[in-house]
């Protein structure tokens, strides 16, 4: 196994156990919600948001016990985004990380509340009084995230993604709606891991906000073309779905070569933007790399 | 117009204003959602929560700046859960203040997301760098809103009550059902409008949280019995619902005399409480009578 491999891997089971302590026990009330809110949150997920809020940490320098809260705050919002894009008035989708998705094992009412809860509870996480030296910095990270999560931010991507099914969208559209939909919370993740050690300089900010903005892109051109090429069981949600629906994908404006060819032209761009950071930055170059060249 | 009656107008006018800036313009991308948050939020509402946590802030001699950040960001938290409360998997109501609920006039994707990003929303108010003049108390403020918004608190409650549905509750059973689902977001409410003036004293804190518990009963009691009393017109939503829908209401369990008597008693209690705070607490005061005096 490679370093990198072991880190991911070491990262994967940090957050399966800091999840399942930070999330409410499903032996108290109400313990449907509390079972369901675990069901969708624990077991699964390639834990990238987590991994690059690991990494940028590791950049500057920052302690374990806030960015591992860090980590888990903005890997509870994809979760609830995950359980709510899933939904029939959603994408309408049956499996996710190889299992029933939460409607689906639950019931649409629980799957709704789940998403609600596991929102509530990275704000609840995030902000526990004392966890970081320094308030005036956990109050900027609770901005990054909140910003991030909502209209101007992943629901706002969600919401631009609802409106273009069926309708051919540019590159211009394309990108603002994944700039929004997935960019935002890869940004907030890689943010609150720098800020994780306290206030950032304004070089290093730049340098992981550029980098952020590239791996983003990069991530979602990507995870056009594996949804193209993957089978089901591979990818462990089901294949093919996007374009099926008519949804805009890379793949609709140009090639599968030409878009593996921009996703490293933006890989290129993402380790150039962590020059400045030096060597304590290569969990980050890994990462880039990694999303360009996974197989699921 | 009673001083209190223009008192609570001016509440009203202020957060009819406050919101309307808090929230993006709906000229802005994506347009659709903006504008449906804002459909959901400005020209109604009580603003109950609102009125609490100025009254609160009055009591403690915040400032109107901070307070009425807080009183946004829980009425946002209170909006967004009407609004998914609203869907069909959830109470499927047409009706809330007056006009066609989220999903009627939208639809169910778009009501989602609204109440979603209304969320992200109230977290990213609340969290504005440099808003408070004491970073801890705004974390701590932050924590409180959270942990009321989420699974122990306002969700929590929604599933028990989802999981009460044509099922008798005994009285222990209904109080655990409320004390989450609406008295989680009141004593926020309370506690946000006491912490926007810095930290409180012990004393302060058992003052309003005793407060807060008691007129958090006496709201709910008193809603189940205007449910039952009032009319579609006069309610601004669809009246008989929760009896027709066989859900457990202190009127399966009492008569509506003894309904009255004791959101009476809980009202004496709750003015009890209120003594330490001395005459700077008449608000809290006034809002306690309102709540259990009001016929709408």
């Amino acid at each position: 196994m490679s370093d990198f491999a072991q880190w991911a891997r070491q990262v994967q089971e940090r957050m399966e156990t800091a999840l399942a302590l930070a999330l409410p026990p499903a032996s108290i009330a109400p313990t449907r919600l509390h079972e369901a809110m675990r069901y969708v949150t624990l077991g699964g997920g390639k834990r990238v948001r987590p991994m690059l809020a690991f990494a940028a940490g590791e950049a500057v320098g920052a302690d374990q016990t806030p960015l591992t809260a860090a980590a888990c705050a903005v890997e509870l919002i994809h979760v609830y985004s995950l359980t709510h894009d899933d939904l029939p008035c959603m994408d309408d989708d049956q499996l996710r990380r190889g299992k029933p998705t939460c409607h689906v094992e639950y019931d649409e009412a629980t799957a709704m509340l789940v998403g609600d809860a596991l929102q509530s509870h990275a704000f609840e996480i995030l902000s526990q009084p004392g966890l970081f030296p320094d308030p005036a910095s956990q109050v900027e990270m609770l901005h990054v995230l909140a910003q991030a999560s909502g209209s101007r931010g992943m629901c706002g991507g969600q919401a631009v993604d609802l409106a273009s099914t069926g309708r051919q969208l540019d590159l211009a559209e394309l990108e603002f709606m994944h700039i929004h939909k997935t960019g935002a919370l890869i940004r907030a993740a890689t943010l609150m891991g720098g800020l994780s050690g306290g206030p950032l300089t304004s070089e290093a900010r730049a340098s992981l906000e550029h980098y952020a903005k590239c791996i983003g892109l990069a991530f979602q051109v990507m995870d056009d073309v594996l949804d193209a090429e993957a089978d089901t069981a591979t990818l462990g949600k089901t294949a093919g779905k996007d374009a099926a629906q008519g949804k805009a994908t890379y793949l609709s404006l140009m090639s599968h070569k030409e878009a593996r060819d921009y996703a490293r032209g933006l890989l290129d761009d993402a380790l150039s933007s962590l020059r400045p950071l030096g060597d304590a930055s290569r969990r980050l170059a890994d990462i880039a790399r990694f999303i360009v060249e996974r197989s699921y």
